[in-house]
Parts: structure tokens; sequence; C-alpha cells
């Protein structure tokens, strides 16, 4: 694969509490990684990036492909309504192929307008268009993993499988989606709640056992955490239950996590499993504020996720202004205890901070993967514009433009937009 | 002026609970005036809404013309840093009017191309550049009205003045503003901190004697609430001293209201006064989450606004989908005490509800003002287009597309963009 430099104007954080700039500088890349951000240019082509500012590619931990369908609409529920009403007759469509093929087509090409590079996706219950879905993220050049959902109990009709048909089902996922290099496949029970015991067991035992990446949801919501309770009496926590089914280590994200006590940040601290922060969604759907500040100041590992359709933007730029929000909301709500998210430290969750789920993604330090998004920067037309720092410059794009501003956007140094 | 009639699917509020929407209707205007929701069409012209909602134009209650320059920027201050590190020294510019000029030009081309069609807007202590402020939104074609901010003591040596300028100021201001027909000159004592009790007095017999409107700012932040106790330690509350100062009635907005106490919501209620309700700014400025439920519930008027620059975005979809949101949090975090808004009653806070302080105004009523909006509407992009009421149609756009979204804008039954 060819070296080549990207010329302007580079920002990236290497830790939450900073970013670093380099005006008018080189970002070089070799090999589908950054070798350096540099006052000088590389091997190969150089690349202008005029009117815009270079940003790493952000990761979106948790999306649910088929709510795309839906998205920004159904506002007025709650979580196990909205699921109930909305959620699942949707989702029973996807056996449908070509009905998922219009709706998964109309995804991946507004993922591939946006920042995002890397994906945490969660299909339907059914195998060939989770397959089809693979195929197509794929072929839109994005990277991460999706997952076929596997639904058992407490589930309408229509879109339940017995524990049998969900393990042959997720057997016949992975199988047939070896063919697939960028998307790979995560196992991905969807909650407690959709998935009996044993159901739970045998996946947490067969992702051990491949070392596969594993998904779902924790914490969302009261009434789905006092449901659990119910379901799982022999656990301490909802938490503590996924330990049980041997689903909670460093290759795990668990969606939302906004009501967990502090035995269970002590256990997601432990596994190393990520967050996923889902600040829209959990605002649409009414669930409340997670703790992101405890998270991290307990070491855990936190990403930002749009959770499309509880989320109604696919924008990551969205996500880290409603981040910051919902932190100064919480902070004044906890009375000061928890001091808001700065807008260095949600960039830094957007692209590194859940980047790292992928491997070495999110920054521009030597020997990261090359995912880069050249974000069209609007701030020439303030009238201040001249006196703003790159810094500011993302700041005013991230507030004022978060939508449809990508100019181009590589993924390991491959062009994909 | 010429009847017409706009042919296409309206959609309107005329209290908080409900929508109501014809589906391929004409909404009839007739001198500037609605007629009626009709099946059939009235006298003169049919403009065809193909691809647009037709919506009740939208009231912006309260925004800072001088902070648009650097609405998002520095969003990781709270009020009164923000307002001295960045707001003061940028409002300080406005006695310069080419660089008002420019800054007001492209405040106004933006509110046109939104779904604002009334706003109440906030100048500097500047009355030369306020009248051209004027000047710009009239010739724009919005309505609403515009103050000269009046600041007399805690500011900084740049943006203040003494008690009489304030007043001899405020009295060209009025003087000067009587040639502008659609764009009305308000009372704008900038808040009781930078207002002496002397200035605040003749500022309320003025706006008395003189049939004026009247905005402020009330309840913004615990530190500025904090303050004016010291500054009015005469006074019961910080609405009480707006009370005595002869500020609190029917035609007066303050902003935010988002730490009343009980006795001064009751104030509000009882003088007929309108809180703008501004939830992005009062989420970036780590204000927190005004009690609109409890406003409704005790018969306070209740409008939206953008208070840009603390709010970053002009859009009063945007603010929709951010008082729908806010709400939802605050229920969460005060134990369901105050049930969320629903889309409903958000559309109405910001059409009719904000819009009742401009006169019959925000609703398809007959004898309403022909405020109107073509709502572009892209739900046909989804895959589940063909199955969507109009309302869930509205819904969409609202939550996926609040921004850049009006095809056509009439402002009295005069087209304006």
């Amino acid at each position: 694969m060819a070296a080549f430099s990207i010329h302007g104007d580079i920002i990236w954080t290497e830790n939450p509490g900073s970013f670093k700039a380099v005006r008018n500088g080189y970002l070089i890349v070799e090999n589908g990684k950054v070798k350096a951000v540099s006052a000088e240019k590389g091997e190969g082509d150089v690349i202008e990036a005029e009117g815009a500012l270079v940003i790493p590619g952000l990761s979106d931990l948790h999306l649910h492909a088929p709510q795309f369908a839906f998205a920004g609409l159904y506002m007025d529920e709650e979580l196990l309504d909205w699921l109930n009403h909305h959620t699942f007759p949707e989702e029973g469509k996807y056996g449908d192929l070509s009905y998922a093929k219009r709706a998964y087509d109309a995804l991946a090409a507004e993922l591939l307008r946006g920042a995002t590079t890397r994906v945490s996706v969660f299909g339907t219950i059914h195998t060939d268009s989770t397959l089809m879905l693979m195929e197509i993220l794929e072929k839109a050049g994005l990277s991460g993993y999706v997952g076929k959902v596997c639904m058992d109990r407490n589930s309408p009709d229509y879109l339940v499988e017995t524990t049998e048909d969900s393990l042959m089902e997720t057997e016949r996922f992975l199988s047939l989606s070896e063919r697939f290099e960028e998307i790979r496949p995560i196992i991905t029970p969807r909650f407690i709640p959709s998935c009996s015991d044993s159901l739970m067991r045998s996946l947490g035992t067969m992702a051990a056992e491949r070392h596969l990446p594993l998904q779902s949801h924790l914490d969302e919501n009261l009434s789905e955490v006092d449901w659990v309770r119910e379901l799982c009496p022999w656990s301490q926590s909802y938490a503590a239950a996924y330990r049980e089914f041997g689903m909670l280590g460093p290759r795990t994200i668990m969606a939302h996590c906004v009501w967990p006590d502090d035995s269970e940040i002590k256990l997601l601290a432990e596994s190393g499993a990520f967050v996923a922060h889902s600040p829209s969604s959990n605002t649409n759907l009414s669930s409340g504020i997670a703790p992101v500040r405890k998270f991290l100041d307990n070491g855990v590992h936190v990403g930002l996720a749009t959770d499309v359709a509880g989320g109604s933007s696919l924008s990551m730029l969205r996500m880290i202004q409603d981040a910051i929000g919902v932190s100064k909301l919480r902070w004044r709500f906890e009375e000061s205890l928890s001091r808001p998210l700065r807008f260095a430290e949600a960039f830094y969750l957007a692209s590194k901070g859940g980047g790292s789920f992928f491997g070495r993604v999110g920054s521009f330090e030597p020997g990261y993967d090359a995912d880069i998004v050249l974000l069209r920067d609007r701030s020439a037309e303030t009238v201040i514009s001249q006196d703003l720092s790159i810094e500011e410059r993302l700041e005013y794009n991230v507030y004022r433009h978060p939508e449809d501003t990508v100019m181009a956007k590589f993924v390991k140094g491959r062009r994909i937009f």
C-alpha cells in the first residue's frame, strides 16, 4: 500500500486531558499506519486538506442497524414500551432480505458520510440479513463488528428463537462470516431479559473458547434493572450476572451503564470491559445520565455511541456535544460531585477512548491505524474566525455543524469517502 | 394584500396537548391573517407545498445578537466566567458599526433560513449598532423586538454606562427606532447584577408609562442567584426584586428561570410574564434544567428560546428536541415528580406558546397572523415513510434534520424566504 501524507491543520487527543494540534503540518501514513505528524512531508503523494481539519476517525461503540429505519420517531416513550411498540415490530421485518437490503444500504450510506470509521453493530435474530449487513458495511469500507442478535425469552412470537436455534444460528453466523475481513462477528445476546440463563452460559463459553468479542446492554433503565433483579435472583447485580455468564472481559462492550452501583463499576473496571456511553439515547428514552466521570476516575474504559435508534443521530460529533451536555446536567443535579466532561475529554472518548476496543485506533500516535477524517471546517464563516485556534475551530464545527461535515475519510490508510 | 392558499400537509397545535393536522388541505390566508384550514382553496393563488410540511412560524423568545459571532465556542465554562472571559469582550466590539454590520448581517441571514418568524433580541449597550440591528432584521422581513442593553454596574470598563447615560441612550434608542414597523423596541436591563436599583426603577417606570415590553434574565445560574441575594437584601427573591422595579407583567420576557422557588413561580404566574425556556443554553452553561412542567401546571406562560450564544444553534426545531430531552432528564432526577414534555407540548411552546407574546401568533386558528413555514419534509428518505402520519413526519424532521430545513417562510402573509 502506497505511502502518503495529509497536509493541513491536524488535531487529536492522546489522553483525555488535552488536545495535540499541529497547524500546517503533515500526517504521514505508511502501510495503513500513522508514521508521524511532522513539519515535513513523508514518502509518496501529498493530499491537501484545505478547508478541513484533520482528525482521527471516530468509533461508534453501539448501534442497532435495523432501528435506523425509524430513527427520529416515537421519542415520547420509555425503553420497555418503545421496545414493544416499535422496536420489536420493526426488527421482525428483517427476515425479509429485500426489505433489509433497502434499510441497511441507507444506513451504510449515512454512516459513510459521517466521521465514523469503526462500529460495533447489533443486527437482528436473522442470520442471513445480518450477514448481508456485514457485506454492505464491508463494501462501504468501514471496519468493526456486527452481531447476530440472540433472544430466546420475553420476546414477541415473531422475534424469538428457541435456545437451540439461537446457538445453531450463531454457529452458522460465525461460520459464514469468515469471508469478511474488516467487518468481523461479535457474540450478541440482546440483554438478560431476552436471554435465558442457559443461552447466556453457552454464548459466554462460545466467546471465551473462540476468543470472540461480545456486546450487550447493561443498566440502561430503572424498570429494566428491576426486571433483571427478578430474573436473576441468584446474582448480586446485573453486571455480576454477566460476569457469572463469562461475559465481562476486555473484549466486551456493555451499552449504556446508566444505573450501575459501585460494585458494578468495580466489576467493569476489573474486567477491562468497555462502556458504550450513549448520551442522546439515554436522554431520548428518559433513561438518565451515565456516571461517566466516575467511570473515568475508576479506570473503566469508555467510548461513545449513537445507539441508533434510541439515539436519533448517527453523528459522533453530535455525541461529543451531547456527552458534554448531559455531564454538565448530571453535575448540577449531583451538587457538583462529578465535574463535567471537558471538550478534550469527550473528543478523546469518541476517538481513542472507544477506538481502543478495535486496537490501536483513534489517535495519530506512531503505529496507530490510519483512520483519518477530513472534517469540513466551517469556522471561516464566523466574524471572529481569524482569532481561533485549531481546537476552537474543532469545537465550533462539533457544536454548529455536527452533521454532514466530512470531506474525505480513510480507514487503515484506504480512502473510503 | 392579496389572498392566497397554501396547499399541502398542514400541522399545528392549538393547545399543548395535541396536534391538529390536515392532509392535502388548504391553509387560506387573507390580509395577512389565517382565514381557515379547509379542504377547498380560498381566494387568490394556490402555493403548492410539495415535499414540505406546513407549520406555523416559530418564536425565539430570547437571543443575544452580538453573541452569534462566537456561537459554538467556549462551552467548557459556566455562566459568570463565560460572561467575563468571552461574552463581555465580544459585546465590547459593537461600538464599531462596520464590525457590527458584518456580524448582524450573518445573524439575519441564518435566522432567515430557519423556521423562526418572531424574535426578542438583546443588542448591546451601543445604541447605534442596535438600531442598525433593527434595520437589518426589519429588512430581512422578520418581526419582533430588539433591545438596547442597559448596564451600569459590575461590568467591565469597556462595556458599562453611567445610570444617566443608560437612560438617555434608551430614550434616544426609543426615539430613533420609531421608524421601524415590524421590529419594535423593548426595554432591556441586562439583569440585576449589571443594573443599579436606580436604573432599574427608572426603566420600570419608562416601560409602564409608555406601554413598552421589557426583557431580562432571571434565575439562570446558582451563583448568579446568590449574587442577586447579596445585591438586593431587601427583596424576598430575585423575581420579587423585578416586581418591585415594576418589571413583571404580561409584556415581560424573563429568560431561563432555571432555579425559581415556589413564590417566584407564583409571581410569574400572577404577573402574566413569559418565561423564555432555553434548554440548550442551560445545558451548555451548566445552569440546570428549568421546571417547565411546574410552570405549565401553575399557569405560567412559557416559550422556547435559543439564547444564542449560550445556545449554539439558532434552530427552534433543535430547541423543541432539547426541551423534550432535558425535561426527560429532570423527570429522572426528580424521581418522576414532573412528567416530561411530549412532542406536541414542546411544539406548542415553540409556536403558539412563545408566539402569544407577539399577539395572535403561532397557530392556524382563524384570525391568527399568517406566520407560515414550509418545512422541508425529508421523511420520504426512510424505508418506513409510507406508514407515517403527518405528526410522525414532523417529529422525524425535528429530530433528524433540525437545521436548514425551510423551503419558504411567510410573516403576516408576506413571503420573506
